[in-house]
């Protein structure tokens, strides 16, 4: 048979068309193809990892059931989401078979033709599992056995994956009232693996967040005090934060529709707080109460040191359909137009300029890039910009991501790459579509004359390894 | 003399520069260059093919007054409008002398270096009309000569042309109250080009256009009945639609500064429309009204099944004077940023995942192809995204589509090609720059391993053909 | 040693990869490379050329302490503004040691990898001081020497430098109450350069800008009567464009946070007038007052027939902490989403068809190139478009200029390339990067036979000298 690299994996993949670029993205490329892994912001299980004997399941369960980037497109078509045997929220019956959904995927496996979701299962199918067929509706079963086979083996556990992916860290992102037993389990386990924890309060802090109330008591069970006050609520997210961080984590994650901030005087904070307890907090209450709290968690960052992320701008479940009848995360989260200068200049007069802070910036509206992200980064201290996010999770969301900020920020105004993913097999797959969009961009800048070998060089090992690591604090 | 396609029209036009790349997009090229034209979107009057004998007139006549994207570019560079031959709305006198303008014109011809009017232009001459010559100064009247030559023979029939284009099927564009009695001539006639109508009721459900009120009037004549309440007028539509369709139509087509959704209940819509009748709505009402209507348009579209198109973002007439002197459509169209999240929000909630709906989204703000467009369509099932329209109908424009939209949405919720044009001659060029731009980034993805080319040359068949014929249900 | 050229500078720098291309590009550029260069918009400060013997002081002096685009990338790396010398608006201490502070300067240059201030001091550390090392930490000192010995000599005073870079028209920027003494001084040493003023009125004509009353009072004081009516400071600003004229300005320049135009009646005018005389002007009154002066200097120009340029767009002084220690220009002005369609129709209907209005509009949105700017430049006559400007002064600013805004508006709505800078000795290096530039988008029009040699050759006389010195109207 042919070499299958030849047919959907060549090994100079993504790194053309023009030879003599080629050939620079290889040499660049070759430097750090085999640098460990650093994930610092993914939504990927931390059971998988408390429990040694932890296994994937099914081939559908795996890849297509968790994977909102996948059964959108298949939903776009018309395909439902109970044939792809997506749980709905009233338990009612979809798709057990999981035979027949992966057939269904794999008819219709063509749809993702040049998307990077199509690279990465493609990356996974050859790498990971050592399928040698491209697939398709006749190729279908014999690739789910494949597959099925595989992870039946231990080699196929995720704590045997992660060692053979080499991943260096690996963080989860976790609620604030998560006990993160999980995590315990893993250090008490004696693995070595490095799996560490995100704070990520968004359910406390929006108070518009589903099941804001409770998240609140549990809150205060986790604390050992009721949250009944703005004051006690502050001291709540301290508490909380010092645990994390007792944990290992180096880093807090926030999302919001908009990156609006505010400073509200303690009365203001504490009168909004009460309504809300009161379950009479406004839509405008919500607004205000998360712009004042993302300037506290700045000022909690200069104080703790841990590493604030902000990623605004995602409509959630536009479809209420969708949501009402199987929950968030299912593919209809739609991206809005996006505002920075205004919007963060309160927090940033603050804490911008404090040597204490770090404050990695993602984006789904591309227009910021060149327009206001890379100049707030290319000036303020506490400012870094994350590697594109979501749908810029790509080829060309990388390509462009490189053309309209490094020029105003720098290279050493970003961090390095995220993988951001729930697919925990797809992580290779993603830092490697980094690591090559990163030669080809860094080997055009060589042969246009703009950086020499030296720099490039070291432009490579910082994009791929160390800007990542240094950004999120891993010693 | 030398080979004059080596001069302005090579054969590997716009395929380049990387030879390895060019070398495929000519092999994925050659696929589909000749496959027959789909036109499901455009603006040539019927008129040209229901009189067999049609004639267009002098090549200024046929080329430069109805052109908008032509004398645009002149008046620009302070050439006025009526030394071009533009009619005056009060019928004062304008220049009549169209060697003159077509002089006028050469000597500018500079101006559309680089331009897709340019492109079209120079395709033109060369494969329709034979000209060996480059335009300019020296060359217009010779070149006007050979035109006009060429304009006295059969073979320049509008009818004769349509045939050697090798189109399938061509539509235009209608409004509500159009009798389409030459849709019915060219049925009549026993012609076999496929010429079909389409359903564009702005003039009657955007309550400030020009002439609302008679426009409901002439409805009323159309439909046998005084369209005297919202009821009436729902029912009207619902018949011209009927029309429409049996005419051939399979499309509706909707503009509007914006696009806005929003239900009204039949009382609100029944108080508008009174109020509108009697001229005295508000421009809030129009906005509501045309809103409402959108989804209204939905809704038949579920019931009828003629595919939805929307194309929202034309400041109309932005220089006043101009259009106070000339009329509409006079290159004083000017884009504005536009929204479609929160806006298409409503109608996407109740009829997004109608597997009935096909609404197809066109912009003029680049803006929202990754941001808002390419996740909508990767996730609604109604919604597949128009190819780049007016101004971004061009190689640049093309080739910044498919790297920002195919990566979130794929090709399958794109529906191929539009030309989109009043010009008729020029549409065999539009549709070349579309394969030709197609090839090359379909080219692109094989040679940096991205798709195979088995995908690639599927991907150029649908692109070039399949999608549009199926999107637009012409079976 | 090796060919330092080959480091750095290889002679054909930004003009790859595709060898094809290159090879056109070469051949473009050596038509331009030695012509002279016309800068009709920058900030040398005048005093430059009125002392003959005028020196640039230390390296650090000339090349650090006045370059906003070096010492924001440095702070943003934590690196504080008074360890670089930048002086305090209180007087306080700041670092004295230029050879110190060029040496953290040196230490921190890989920050400007892939940066245009890299490409731009690395041009100009080559060809005007022939520095043959690359900058970093072991260099520094060498360099700094080197730089220090040729700052010494009269070879590297500005009017040799003048005359060495082949400057054909350089403009400054100068308040509409400067007394333009420099320039006078210019004129009547009898040296040769042609070093013209432009007027810039923001600081009257914004009531919100710093000291606006006193600048009132000196306004009064240029022309000899108290500014007391809007009436007065019409005929005001009048009197000073006619002096601007008569010491060889052919342009104005305006700066506003927004492009926003509205003609008030001269009633409402004087009442807003007469606030903002009383310290009473609120910010809406500001608004309203620049958006009407905007039109008022657009009238002013159909009559006295200078150049208006307009650049809206950019947040002066986001971080207010370093704005309060250090002043205006240091480095936080951040861009804005800016909307030009609906601002700019009461100006462009009122004189974009006027003969006589030549308006240069600049953008810090590139969104707004395809979807506004170039629409609106190639319709009205009035209308045409600066070079990328500030951030995107760039290869891929300019790149992403020629591909949003050529196919609309033609490059002949486009006014060429301006420098637009403060950093005298850096004005080659800028020319060069736009004429390589331009070199490579033409030859890439050239190999996908879009134009043919004979039009690549006229645009690149148009885009590297013509076009700049028409639109500016230098004869």
């Amino acid at each position: 048979m042919t070499n299958r690299s030849s047919i959907f994996l060549p090994p100079d993949r993504y790194l053309g068309p023009d030879p003599a670029q080629k050939q620079i993205a290889e040499e660049l490329y070759g430097l750090i193809a085999n640098a460990p892994l650093v994930c610092p912001h993914g939504h990927v299980d931390p059971r998988l990892f408390s429990d040694p004997d932890y296994s994937f399941g099914t081939p559908t369960e795996m890849i297509i059931i968790p994977d909102h980037y996948i059964f959108r497109m298949l939903y776009s078509q018309g395909i439902s989401m109970e044939s792809l045997g997506i749980p709905r929220q009233d338990g009612g019956p979809v798709e057990q078979d999981h035979r027949k959904i992966w057939q269904t995927f794999a008819e219709n496996f063509y749809l993702f033709r040049g998307t990077p979701t199509g690279v990465w299962l493609n990356y996974s199918f050859d790498y990971v599992f050592g399928v040698e067929q491209k697939l398709n509706g006749e190729t279908a079963q014999a690739i789910y056995d494949q597959i099925a086979d595989c992870l039946q083996k231990p080699a196929f556990r995720p704590r045997a994956l992660f060692e053979q992916f080499n991943v260096e860290v690996l963080t989860t992102t976790d609620t604030a009232t998560d006990p993160l037993e999980h995590h315990q389990a893993i250090r008490d386990s004696g693995w070595s693996g490095r799996i560490l924890p995100t704070f990520r309060p968004d359910a406390v802090i929006n108070l518009d967040a589903a099941g804001w109330r409770e998240n609140i008591d549990q809150l205060g069970e986790r604390v050992g005090y009721e949250v009944s006050s703005y004051g006690k609520f502050i001291d709540a997210l301290e508490n909380r934060r010092a645990f994390f961080k007792s944990m290992g984590a180096t880093a807090t994650d926030h999302a919001a529709l908009t990156p609006y901030t505010n400073q509200l005087s303690p009365a203001e904070a504490e009168a909004i707080f009460q309504r809300a307890l009161q379950g009479q907090a406004s839509a405008d209450d919500a607004r205000l109460f998360t712009g004042h709290m993302l300037m506290e968690m700045a000022r909690m960052s200069t104080e703790d040191g841990l590493v604030m992320q902000l990623h605004p701008g995602s409509l959630r479940s536009h479809n209420t359909a969708v949501f009402e009848r199987f929950g968030v995360d299912k593919g209809g989260d739609i991206p809005i137009q996006t505002e920075y200068t205004n919007n963060l200049r309160p927090l940033l007069t603050r804490y911008g300029s404090d040597p204490r802070l770090t404050l990695i910036l993602f984006t789904l509206d591309e227009t910021t890039y060149g327009r206001e992200l890379a100049p707030l980064a290319g000036h303020y201290p506490a400012v870094k910009l994350g590697p594109p996010w979501w749908f810029f999770d790509s080829l060309n969301g990388m390509d462009y991501f490189f053309h309209k900020v490094s020029e105003t920020a720098g290279i050493y105004n970003t961090v390095g790459f995220n993988d951001d993913t729930r697919a925990f097999p797809s992580i290779p797959a993603r830092h490697d579509v980094w690591r090559r969009a990163t030669a080809h961009w860094v080997a055009g800048l060589h042969v246009r004359g703009i950086v020499d070998m030296e720099d490039a060089e070291a432009m490579m090992h910082d994009l791929a390894y160390n800007l990542a690591k240094q950004a999120y604090k891993f010693n």
